[in-house]
């Protein structure tokens, strides 16, 4: 039996006709795109099964403005077995994505004016969504290296008596860091003596390759889960993201009032696919097995682009502990990330996502994105097409940098 | 081979786990809830055979922000062939229900203060999704007697410097009218006379029973097109509530382009599951014969209601001319239709919706809806439970008035 995660399991011309935002259907067709974190793999059969078992009933009628009975239940499962968060079915709400839980979140939970600390480089989400909410995102240095005191350091220099909440990104996307439980208790703590509200985006907290574990910050200990709002969705893990499936888990009743009224979902609004609630109950309940050959597969792919990259003159990267990105510095090949993957992609028929301010935030400049949720073959295709091309512009800059020596 | 409106159509036990929003799961196990317009039926076959064959493939990545190529291009030649509104495909974007279509298109449109006329009665989507925008809306008395001309004189009357927009429901939840052309052209040719910009609310536009027949406020004129934004979904024609996906139409491609950055579907925030569009697709597509099917049902539905309330003492209605709510004038049962219906509920087993202020507006008082979409063995057990209470109601009703008359 073939394997789902052998190079034959890409389908890459339907996924010319479906995968979008920034990937195979919006691309030139002879572009590889390594962009968008959203993997090439089909979904798993248990998810296919269930939908399809639902379908043949044939009732779609309205879903519980909140989340079905079922989801709320499975999820509620899902933290208590795998994250040691122990959450009733009630402090689950269904959200159309992550990235709306965060949108509900920030809207739920800031005054115009109010300030919110989040890491630099972090994913665009977070200051685009406390923007809209009327927040200001206040950037804290953010990178592999940094150590509890150095952020706890940054976090209270910026801190003002417009601060009001704390966000993190747990694994880290873009630097796929996994933060060690002692590292966050401290963070976490700090922000609740602090009286400040939590944020943890836990998006990617399936996507840990071992010997990383993940800690949820709701599972630290009860004040701090208190004081927490947990993101999570189904795209990262299962492959969900076109269904359009999220939630937000927070144990405070009185917070998660005030989430469920900003989201407009009792009024028929906001809501979520039923099918989509069951896909990913089918996928928790019933996907770990496909998870977990995902992440082998993962967890191989990342090691084999690290050797890849190694390969690179000048390159330098921190290998990731978790998500199935890589965020490489690049300076070397050329200061200037969009340039560079303009080019990569105009040359080397390969697209990749630029460091840019707008997507990461500042401190992410020099830097470029590689999703590696994709099959060997295709991995490998894309580095064949990139060497020759990232070799030239190292020599470029070489011979640059002997000509201004020997002016 | 079994009709897909016959009473053996219906799967009670399935609608008791899940149809959600004030229907069979969320009400005590013996009582038949003639509530939310949604309907009792399953999906057609096309509709399953479609979402099958696309889970089949197993990609469910990303869709597009502004929704699938092929949800786009199906509903403008759905608008095009049914509404005679010419549109490309690029006038199309998907929103995550109707009602999401009304908060965004309300959201994209209003700043604080502004004024929208509604109708009054009108579903209270309306006032809803205006004053979560900031806006505000003034109530227009509308019943299914008033002409152009005094609903025109009540728009001008109550037109301010402050007045931005025209909302028009059509058809008209709840009273069911179906406004003629010549009624639309002089209402929706004020509203552009005087810069305003027009909502047409269309949801229940393919629920139109003969000899009635639809026009799209869109297709009434080139300018009156350009100032619309017609709202449009696949609840009420296609039973796919359960989905969440509808879409607004919109010409103006400068409104469109406001539209579409309030939605944040481009952050990927908002957006439309990809199974839910090709449901929908299908549907416009494929979905003819069950439409037309589903059409002839409910028009027997209505004839047969009308026959069983023509035995209520008391009551008056007009009958619906699209639509599949029926919206009697109670008050010689009761003047407080809440209370009516909760005595209903109570005594008779049957949940109907009061013509409460919250849900439809102050001139909605005194009156019941009454959803009819489902099979004609429900509908008639329903009426069966009802009437003894009718009666027992206009009996004391009756004594009550002669102890009155002799006090």
């Amino acid at each position: 039996m073939a394997g789902a995660f052998d190079d034959a399991a890409v389908p890459r011309r339907l996924l010319r006709e479906r995968a979008f935002n920034l990937r195979w259907a919006q691309l030139p067709v002879d572009v590889i795109p390594l962009t968008t974190a959203d993997c090439d793999f089909p979904v798993s059969e248990v998810v296919r099964e269930r939908l399809t078992r639902h379908i043949a009933d044939g009732l779609l009628c309205y879903g519980s403005p909140e989340g079905l009975p079922e989801f709320r239940a499975a999820v509620a499962r899902w933290f208590d077995q795998r994250r040691a968060v122990s959450c009733g079915p009630e402090a689950v709400f269904a959200t159309d994505s992550a990235a709306a839980a965060l949108s509900v979140v920030a809207r739920a939970s800031l005054d115009p004016g109010d300030e919110v600390l989040i890491p630099d480089p972090v994913d665009f989400l977070f200051a685009h969504t406390i923007r809209r909410a009327g927040g200001r995102p206040v950037a804290v240095p953010y990178d592999p290296a940094t150590t509890a005191e150095e952020y706890l350091d940054g976090l209270e220099r910026r801190r003002t008596d417009r601060t009001r909440m704390l966000w993190i990104c747990n694994p880290h996307n873009p630097w796929g860091t996994v933060p060690p439980e002692g590292w966050l208790a401290r963070v976490a703590g700090w922000a609740v003596e602090r009286g400040l509200r939590i944020v943890s985006d836990e998006v990617w907290s399936d996507i840990v390759f071992p010997p990383h574990e993940l800690t949820s910050v709701a599972a630290l200990s009860p004040e701090i889960a208190h004081a927490t709002a947990t993101v999570y969705g189904f795209s990262k893990n299962f492959a969900l993201a076109g269904l359009r499936v999220g939630c937000v888990v927070c144990t405070d009743p009185g917070w998660r009032e005030e989430i469920v009224a900003a989201s407009d979902a009792r009024s028929t609004v906001a809501g979520v696919s039923v099918l989509s609630q069951v896909a990913a109950v089918a996928a928790v309940e019933a996907g770990h097995e496909w998870l977990a050959g995902f992440l082998r597969h993962l967890h191989g792919q990342r090691d084999y682009l690290l050797g890849r990259l190694a390969q690179w003159p000048g390159l330098s990267i921190t290998a990731p502990q978790g998500t199935f990105v890589a965020f490489p510095d690049v300076t070397a090949l050329d200061p200037d990330a969009e340039r560079l993957c303009a080019r990569l992609q105009d040359e080397a028929r390969v697209a990749l996502v630029p460091g840019s301010a707008r997507l990461f935030g500042p401190r992410a400049a020099g830097h470029i994105r590689i999703s590696f949720a994709t099959s060997r073959a295709i991995l490998s295709e894309a580095f064949d097409r990139l060497e020759p091309v990232v070799r030239k512009l190292a020599r470029q800059d070489e011979s640059l940098r002997h000509r201004s020596a020997a002016a």
